[in-house]
Parts: C-alpha cells; structure tokens; sequence
C-alpha cells in the first residue's frame, strides 16, 4: 500500500503536553511508508514491531522496508486479530517473544494496528522489563482518534474489560490517514462514536461541526477526516495534561462507555464492535441525562439522530435491566458500590455522578422497549 | 505473635522522597498489632490483604483484628508460599479474585509476606484498574531491607527474573522487627547478603560496622538488627530518591546480582534463596572486580569473610563459564548485547561496567575451581 520513500504530508502536529512524558502526534498522509516520518522516533537497535493477522499483510512489509533504510532489522510479532484476543494469553506471547529474542531494555516496541494492538502492546511496553519505549501506529479511525492517544493501556479480563493495565505514555503517534480507504464500513462508524463524543460531551462547536460535515465523513473526504481527526486528538490531549490518571476530567471521555462496556460484556467481546456499542451508550446516557433534567428532548433527538447518520446502533440489545447493571457493577468508575456516570448537561457539557438503579432502570426498559416490571 | 492494642514502639520513621509519590518507612516492635501504626494508612472502604500459606497462619488473624477496629472486613487473598509462584498464574489468580469481589479503584492492597509476596503485589497494585494503592508489610529480613522499598514490583518469566513488571510506589512500608525472631536461619542469612550489599557497594563506614557487628547480628540482637535495617533502607531510600528508574546510581543496589541471578536461573528459582544467590554473587563480582586492578587482594578477603560469617555460600555451584554467560545473556542491565556488571572500585565504592567473557570465564573459573579449557 505505501512505499518506502514516499513523500510524507504531515498535516497536524499536536503536543500532547505530560512534562518529561510529553510526546507528539503527527496527523498526515504517507505517513507509515515514510523514512522521514520514523526517523525522528527510531535509533539504530533493537525494535520489535507488534501487529495482528489483518494488518500485517497490509502494512508490515511497508514498515519493515522502512526500518530497513534506518537499518533496523525488526523482530516481528504477530497476533490473530480480535479484541477477544486482548488477554493475558497474547500479552504473555508477547512477553515470550521479547524474552527469547533477548530485545533489551532500550529497544523499541512498534504498535502497528488498531485499539486491541495499541491497548496490548502499550500495556507490554509498561510492563516489560519494567518499561521501553514505544511508538503507535493506529491503523483505525478509532485507534486514531481515541486509544493511541492519552497513555491509557490495558488487557481485558474474562469478567471485565480493560481491568489489567496501566498509565504508559507512547514516544509519538503516527497517524496515517491513508490506512482509512480501506477500512470496512463498520469499523469507519466505529470510530466515528468516538468522534461523536468528543464533541457531546465537552465540545458543543465540533458536536456543530459535526451535525453538518457528517455526509462529508461517511464520504471519507480526507479534509473532513483530517480536522475531525485533528480536533478529537486535541481535545484528549488536553484533556490527559490536565488529568492524566483519571482523577477528574478525564472521565468525561467515558461518555457512553458504561453502558457500552456492560453491551461489550454482556454480548461477548467483539461481537459489537466497541465504537458501535459506544454510540449505543452515548444514546443510553443521553436518555438518563434527560430523566434527570440536564438535557433537553431535542439535544437528545440530535444526539441520537448523528448517532444514527454515523451508521451506529441506536437500540440497545434487549436485555432486563438487571443484566446491565450487574455488568456495570465492574465498572472502573464505581465508587462504595455506587455505579457512576458520565451525563451530559446539555450539548458539549458532561459531568460524572452516581445514579441509583431505579432511574437507570427506567432508561434501560425505555430503550430496549421492554415493559416496566 | 502480635495481638491487636500492642503499644507500637516506633524506632526509626524515614522518607522515601519523589514528590508526588513520597512515602514513608516505619521501623519498629510490634507494628503489626498495633491499631495505631496501620490506622494512618487505613480508611474505611474496601482492603484485601494478600499473603502466602506460610506467612499467613503466623500473622493474617493479627492483621483481620487490626483491621477490624479500623472498621474494615478485608477480603483475605492467600497463595502458595515460594519464589516459584511469583509468575503470571499467582498475578493472575490476585486480579481473579480483586475482580470477583468487586474490588474498586481506591481499594487498598496489603502485601503480607516476604519479597515474593511484595513483589508480586505491588505488580497486582500497579496493574488492577491502572492501580491502586498499597502497603507493604514486609515479614523477612530481605524484604524489609531491600524489596519493599523502592517500588520495583515483578514477577518472573520461565526465562527470566522480573521481567515482566513496573516501577510502583507504595503508600507506605511497615516494618515490624518481632516477625525476624521466627525467621528460619537461612533465610536470616539471606536478607543479611543485602545488608552486605549496601555497605560493600555504598557505604565502607557501615561495612565497616556491619564486620565488627557481625556476631551480635547473628544473634538477633534487637538494637543491632535495627540499625542495620535502618541503615539500609535509608541508603536504598537516597539511591531510589536520586534514581527512581534506574537510569543510574540504583544499578548499584544490584552488586552481586548480575552473577546471583544465574545462580538461581541456572539451579532453578527457589533452590538457594535469592540472597544466598545474591551473596555469592558478590564474592564472583568481587573476583571480577580484582581482575580488573580496581579492587585489593585484602578487601576481597574481607568481603569473602564477612559473607561467609553471615552464613552465606561463597562457592558457586561448579558449571562451565558458558552456562552463567548464557543466563546472564538475559539480564535488564544489558545493553547492545554486552553484558555489565557491578564491580567494586574499593569497599564502599561501585560502577557499572561492561567486562568481555574471557576475564568473567576467568573468575567462574577460579571460584568454580574448574581447569581452563
């Protein structure tokens, strides 16, 4: 798909500002089939290169060229593709690989695929040998635009997802918009979701913007894409300087994610994609912020309808509540046994709060159209 | 041992120093039964205390009574005792039983237990939900000297000594000296090697002190033991507090170690104890260090001396060179393939060296008293 030596266009470049962790995201296009592009970020030595069995075939032959002018000889590492393989089984293939090649302290791990990839192996990263560096090469528009950029890694347990994991922060991010032509369709709106919420619930102009450029998205023009993509990431860089771990803004970027994870879990991993059940959760949380007198009828109509134009699922599986809300009890934002949320008060403002199970309830029965019991 | 209401006496209170991680170091008698010791580091909320079969029916009723008049039902995690069972299946079953339970984010987690047990825990805290905080009550000498301070938290890999891991840092360490009175006498000796360490690497006044201490330190005499505690965990605590991640001056804190590791490699993990390795190590970095001119005929005596009166082996077991030269092929402080290792310039003064395998072969040699080949 790309060549070695191909011009690299770099359209953004974004700081995504942590002190001595602070690190860049650069946004463009022939950005993976680019020596120029990888050099500020490779030294000769040790590098090992982490992909799955679908992105492989498509990019790894383009970046092992590439490393090959930098005069890398990657070790390779790849794993079947699926977030119900982002377990301790992978990550300890992983751990395997590294340790039988003997790749030292100081090399360098490559994240080359999406969410499940750049979650593992920035996890991996963290852990191995008590951290290496490492680089991100998401190769989705969710990856993209949410799990490459902010240091959040992790692997999923049988009983909860993203429950093992860590704070890691990458050395950059390479986003290459190129990998987006041939993205299969679902995936595309998957990654929209994430879109979707950076703009309901912290950003009502971009939520703007996005209501009227949504055909132009769906169409995959790469200037919408770029500033969609541009203005996501900027948003999650700001909002992980002012809160890296997640003890207070930084949870507004959960929108939609509790009940999306408890859809995830209850369904079985990977059997929605995480973006689809996101903008089920968003459309979940919009209701429940409505119940509660913090969103009106119409913003909810408006969330609920770019959900929708975004080719995502706006019904939830039609499960009794009680299903949810033991899916939920896991949830990493629980507190004393309180289930929390992140509920908007209006378009583009969102606030974290507990809310009991009777009023949840009431949101779940509504949506999926079952009777209250 | 303990009951619950012991008056704590308090014997020295030190400061691990790095901002934002800071923590405190409390050495005394009868801390673990004293609700007044643990009630600064203990609210009320969810706590699990985890531990292993052999520490656990000496000191985890003590704890759950503590506990208990701070308001607190912990929930109790208890695994095989041993150095073999710090490996993913123990991790794994810690964040089985954390989830289970429902365990969240602002839980506290105990680790009850020597080196193993702190290790393996703090790894659990630095991993269950991004983290979590934790004590380390530490029931060894080693541990309380060495591995509970710091925040370097593993667990092993089939190839490897804690390579899978992270930098973690507790809330605070308590340090009871009552729990060395029932301490078998080899793994006495063991957390001796450590003590040794500091003064061979760091400190020649306090090896001076430790060899005309050595006898009554051999006897458990109390006031010796806790300067000698005291002394080396204030010398860990300026060395963590200069160098938190090892870019440095904490590689010193691994004289002995770069040779123990292959020892307990090469003989399977758990057949000498890590700081019988460890003190054989020292004697094998010794030689290494004569080799190099940097250390005196005299002062290698005198450590061969001191090791050995504290009940250590200074003979390592008889394999050719090629076999340590192999296992230490994996150690974390490689670098572009060399192999570096602690070597003394004096006692009391240490450096970080990469040395070639004919003059290492040359010591293995010599000590293993095997003819060159």
């Amino acid at each position: 798909m790309n060549k070695p030596h191909t011009p690299a266009r770099i359209l953004h470049r974004l700081e995504v500002s942590l002190e001595d962790r602070s690190y860049p995201i650069l946004i463009g296009t022939g950005l993976i089939g680019s020596v120029a592009a990888w050099q500020p970020f490779v030294s000769p030595g040790q590098v090992a290169v982490v992909t799955n069995d679908r992105v492989g075939p498509l990019y790894l032959a383009t970046v092992r060229a590439v490393l090959g002018e930098l005069g890398v000889l990657p070790l390779e590492i790849v794993l079947p593709d699926g977030e119900a393989f982002k377990n301790v089984d992978s990550f300890m293939q992983i751990m395997d690989s590294l340790i039988a090649h003997h790749i030292e302290r100081k090399s360098l791990l490559i994240a080359l695929g999406g969410g499940v990839v750049g979650d593992m192996v920035g996890f991996a990263a963290a852990c191995y040998q008590r951290g290496v560096p490492f680089l991100q090469v998401p190769t989705t528009l969710l990856s993209q635009v949410d799990s490459s950029v902010g240091g959040k890694t992790a692997i999923n347990h049988p009983l909860g997802k993203n429950m093992i994991g860590a704070f890691y922060q990458p050395q950059a991010v390479l986003i290459d918009l190129d990998v987006l032509a041939s993205l299969p369709n679902r995936e595309f709106s998957a990654g929209l979701a994430e879109v979707i919420k950076y703009g309901a619930a912290l950003d009502r102009a971009f939520f703007d913007w996005l209501e009227s450029s949504i055909d132009r998205l769906m169409a995959r023009e790469t200037e919408a894409l770029a500033y969609a993509i541009e203005r996501s990431c900027q948003i999650k860089a700001e909002v992980v300087a002012a809160d890296e771990r997640e003890a207070g803004l930084r949870a507004m970027l959960n929108f939609g994610h509790t009940f999306g994870h408890a859809i995830e879990a209850g369904l079985g991993f990977g059997t929605w994609l995480h973006g689809e059940a996101v903008g089920c959760g968003m459309v979940l949380a919009a209701d429940l912020s409505v119940r509660l007198g913090q969103l009106s009828v119409q913003d909810r109509a408006r969330l609920v309808d770019l959900v929708g134009r975004a080719g995502l699922p706006t019904r939830p599986p039609g499960w009794p509540a009680q299903k949810y809300l033991a899916a939920m009890a896991h949830d990493k934002k629980a507190q004393s046994g309180e289930i929390r949320y992140v509920l908007l008060q209006g378009l583009g403002r969102s606030e974290l709060k507990p809310v009991g199970p009777d009023t949840v309830g009431e949101t779940i029965r509504a949506l999926t159209g079952a009777a209250a019991h």
